[in-house]
């Protein structure tokens, strides 16, 4: 049985507009299985919509990470699809229905999702590599000409480097990125775009960490509310 | 000589916040040319530093229609590439470099885009469908669950209806759509979806142009400005 008016895979890309998160959904148009990247709380209601109306059944609820910026919407998204599975790396040290850990794959039929754990950022990182999209889904890893910031949640500029290098900038330069946020409107970039020109990543070790550390970012506006939350899988708002 | 570092057709999607316009790139990676639809004043440096970022050669600025919700960008983009030809469809009443009306076809290489008029909006609407990419770019035509207004602006709700069926409605049902605006931060559509979930065009005509004629829209924030500028290809603001 056909269970989907696409031929081919479901790949959408979402924006919530208050803390300028990108929400992915990926649905295999054979099983009719999906799976979210990074919802937010604000956006449920518009993505169990879309979900719906692109005929998909929403297996799994992916954060890339323990977010210090927003409310996550897995345990919202429940409501509609009781059976999904939130999911977070097994170092983040947030609750979760299930965790996954480096080389492990998120399958979903037609489209397969490599995790990579990608720590700097947060301990909790991970990078999704799918393969037929040739797309990886970074979170606050590796951002479009910058990097996710690592004063807070356990960063550590020096294991970031490591990770954007060998985890990310190893996929074939063609494959695209999509991010967590990205403040000046862009929706994508590429290995090779950010391999070549990031002004951050393409320092030596040694300058990026000292880069790092002199950032001096303004405290987040969230954070207090929104790391407690997300511990919790978003339960607790 | 190999001009791109990539080995696929360019595309990237754009969004400026202000006014919520979406803006697109398409660009050859045999050729490096490239065209770029509804730019926006606003944004015009950040898609300039992207399109050398990617080695791209910049040939034609396409307006869908002339704009009452921003100022296009078109004319700012020719300080960076002086031999882009802004273009509009012949019926717009605009001014632009290069008209283009039904069955025309912009050819940058690798990628080809169909000139399909699309009036009711405004007289001279056009949506540019690219076949390799299967994708069409309706402006303010055919919104996602929407459509544009069609009480400005030359606006006709009857001749909106019979181009959204006629000349949209009629692509394969996974060819996605790419629309001017969206407010609630979803970024792309299909034909299959809007044919079988807009409520509005999934309406008879009748019931359509009645709806229409009672949506009391608010009078447009930017219009008194941005169409007089538009009209000369924004070089007057
Ligand atoms: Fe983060
Ligand atoms: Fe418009």
């Amino acid at each position: 049985m056909k269970v989907s008016p696409f031929n081919s895979p479901i790949f959408r890309q979402l924006i919530e507009f208050k803390s300028n998160t990108y929400t992915y959904i990926l649905g295999c148009h054979k099983t009719g299985k999906a799976v979210i990247i990074d919802p937010v709380v604000d956006t449920v209601s518009r993505d169990v919509q879309l979900l719906k109306d692109l005929k998909l059944d929403l297996i799994y609820g992916l954060n890339t990470h323990v977010h210090a910026d927003h409310i996550t919407g897995t345990n919202g998204l429940k409501s509609a699809f009781p059976s999904m599975k939130s999911v977070l790396c097994s170092k983040s040290g947030g609750q979760a229905d299930k965790y996954v850990s480096d080389g492990e794959v998120i399958d979903i039929g037609g489209l397969k999702l490599e995790v990579r754990e990608t720590p700097g950022h947060t301990n909790g990182c991970v990078t999704y590599v799918e393969h037929t999209l040739k797309s990886a889904f970074t979170g606050d890893a590796l951002l479009i000409r910058k990097c996710g910031r690592t004063d807070f949640q356990q960063g550590n500029s020096s294991a970031l480097y490591d990770s954007v290098h060998k985890k990310i900038f190893t996929l074939p330069e063609d494959y695209l990125i999509y991010v967590g946020h990205n403040y000046d409107g862009i929706l994508q970039t590429s290995v090779w775009e950010e391999k070549n020109l990031n002004p951050r990543l393409t320092k030596s070790k040694e300058e990026f960490v000292e880069f790092m550390k002199n950032l001096k970012l303004d405290y987040p506006k969230q954070i207090d509310a929104a790391v407690p939350a997300n511990m919790v899988d978003g339960k607790d708002h």
